[in-house]
């Protein structure tokens, strides 16, 4: 059994996949490797693992996850000598040859969830996508998901950059959306606290629907122009938010007109 | 003091009303009156009240809550005789002279929060805005408000209308953003279902967050540009999220800007 995982980075990927390893049973993280040596040290004693900085002292490992930013990859991938263990990133953009093409057993191990340092999230949920470029690596690298999540899925780099821009709207987009409105209230003096009832009820209504589709409401739905127009004008001082409302409009407008 | 309160309209804002304010022991709602037979009938055997459609039968109260349409508001209100009673509607983008102008006593009590058929919501931590033209209509509304919830405000058209937009972006903008996100899992036969625990993450995140705007992540704020590129040449054989998906990584990328 391939149960030796070292994971190269500090990111917040590279933390919480840190954690989730050092608390399963049937693997063991045997290093953190990191160049920035305070996140390496936190996250090397909060997962209760080794850390490591230095390029010539990689731990002995069966899969190694290099979680670090999309540039980085790369030239991280290129610094080290892996033998024949099995390597993987973790990210939703970059195909699985952005890793050193001397690896021979490469593969990617990609999670659809948005980490923060410090914060918990339920592994046993997380949607867990697995590439590899041979049989034995992606059975390897497919029970290392399986030990940390229910929910793992075979991908190839297509699919998995087209799960990547689904996440960027309902998660990146969906916060922009949250500081238009945060800018709004602030300009009014109003505390943006008074918008979270509305902004949990929303999604608690999305949470326990199976599509977001029948439950849009608004003007734009409605198809209500005065108040779309009164909307318009009140965002006359702000072209940048007042052309992202008129945009979002017709999109909302235009998708009810090619789904009813 | 004035306690005898009767909704009219069947919607789903007249729905949660009528049901928070028969469950309050400070006020009575002495009648439903709706034009639809079958959501009124149901509204009153919910809130335990007396259902009425035919205009002449309107019952005796302190105060009318009209909640319809913003189309249908002037209609209704000239459509009866309040006498000195207080007249409000709930809308967020009509002015309050949207109601008969021969209206004594009329006001705006605007709950901010999304309601839904059949849902409950805790209405103590829902934010009231209140508005009136005279001063004892005022703190007639405002006591019942207060008396339905803890978050209570004085407000005035042009407040409640910039309240409205931002109620837009936070609401149904996101709503949007997840309608595009279930398209493309769709138009990769994946299960939109995947993306929810990356959008409930999301959101327990931003909650628990003063301010939305550091919690901003992805390719627009890290203004990765590769990846952006790579995101919008996927989404070519849809111009409309394209063009979306522009537009709004260009709005991240500009108040990022604005505000570092």
């Amino acid at each position: 059994m391939s149960n030796r995982v070292a994971v190269i980075g500090s990111g917040n990927v590279a933390e919480a996949l840190s954690l989730a390893i050092s608390a399963n049973d049937r693997y063991d993280l045997v290093q953190l490797w990191a160049r920035n040596v305070d996140r390496g040290r936190l996250i090397a004693s909060l997962a209760g693992c080794v850390y490591e900085n230095d390029p010539q002292k990689l731990a002995a490992a069966d899969i190694y996850i290099i979680s670090v930013s999309d540039r980085a990859i790369r030239e991280i991938s290129e610094q080290f000598d892996f033998g024949d263990a099995i390597v993987v990133h973790t990210s939703g953009s970059c195909g699985a040859d952005e890793l050193s093409s001397v690896i021979p057993r490469q593969g990617v191990l990609y999670p659809l969830q948005t980490f923060t340092a410090g914060r918990t999230v339920d592994f046993q949920e997380i949607p867990f996508f697995v590439e590899a470029a041979d049989d034995e690596s992606f059975r390897a690298i497919f029970s290392l998901a399986s030990a940390l999540s229910g929910s793992v899925y075979r991908s190839d780099p297509e699919l998995r950059r087209r799960l990547h821009v689904a996440a960027v709207f309902v998660c990146n987009f969906v916060n922009h959306m949250y500081v238009a409105g945060e800018q709004l209230m602030q300009e009014n003096g109003l505390d943006y606290g008074l918008l979270k009832p509305l902004i949990a009820e929303t999604i608690r209504k999305m949470l326990t629907s199976p599509s977001p589709r029948p439950l849009q409401t608004g003007p734009a739905v409605r198809e209500d122009y005065p108040t779309i127009e009164k909307h318009m004008a009140l965002l006359d001082n702000n072209p940048r938010l007042r052309d992202l409302y008129r945009m979002i409009t017709e999109s909302i407008i235009s998708d009810k007109k090619n789904n009813s």
